[in-house]
């Protein structure tokens, strides 16, 4: 698996107001907006920060107490790698498996156009290994140019 | 501020565990490793990916439950963004101040070497601003060089 990351997700309890404490408060622009559902701003080369909706991020990565690797729950963030192609998720999903990661989520489609799954690593922090065909997903990749 | 994160900080619960996951697991190489409380990997252009020995996170940070802005405590994680000089961390706290961060500490001389304080975001998301003279956090500056 390469050595990267590719997006780091918090979940948040209320989007306008973090999005006016980053955006007003700290001066930040946002590089992508879906209405009240996430906010996301690169933050570096080939890396962006999204604040996700707590419930959006609830229903997909399950953050009810109990139901984790983690006493209370899943951590309320994810670290994710984009990868290339359908096959090199399944292939780092294989690999994480391999490494003893519990759980590993197999790879769907996602409406947001990608293909994706999740693994914990040993302390239950979500990795999700995404192909992601639109233009943030491009961005992030290893051969993607840097200023 | 600048719009950069230059560490994610993961608090793990059995340092050796986590650096078997992650090296021998998944093939990582560390960039920086200290004893049983820390160890670093390159995540990408200027990003450090720092797994840390909970007991030192909370002894900073203050984990326990009920100290935090979040019903349970402060997150598991941190964000840092390194900056040029001292007078520079005061600066980017007095902002987060300004943009209603609470709490707020102020920056301290740490044993690394460097000097730094914590804000929190609306969800009690930790970032670090700090100066850090080590090559580390000079590798992470917006003008250091990239691949």
């Amino acid at each position: 698996m390469d050595q990267r990351v590719s997006f780091v997700t918090l979940t948040v309890r209320d989007l306008e107001r973090s999005r006016r404490f980053y955006v007003e408060g700290l001066g930040w622009s946002p590089v992508f907006e879906d209405g009240d559902e996430v906010v996301m701003f690169e933050a570096g080369p080939r890396l962006v920060l999204s604040l996700w909706r707590r419930s959006a991020f609830d229903a997909e990565l399950g953050l009810e107490r109990g139901g984790g690797a983690v006493a209370g729950g899943v951590p309320p963030i994810t670290l994710a790698q984009c990868v290339r192609s359908r096959a090199e998720v399944d292939e780092v999903l294989a690999l994480a498996r391999r490494a003893g990661a519990d759980p590993v989520t197999s790879a769907v489609d996602r409406v947001w156009g990608g293909y994706s799954g999740y693994f914990a690593d040993p302390d239950g922090f979500r990795w999700e290994v995404a192909w992601n065909p639109g233009p943030l997903g491009q961005v992030v990749l290893p051969d993607a140019e840097v200023e």
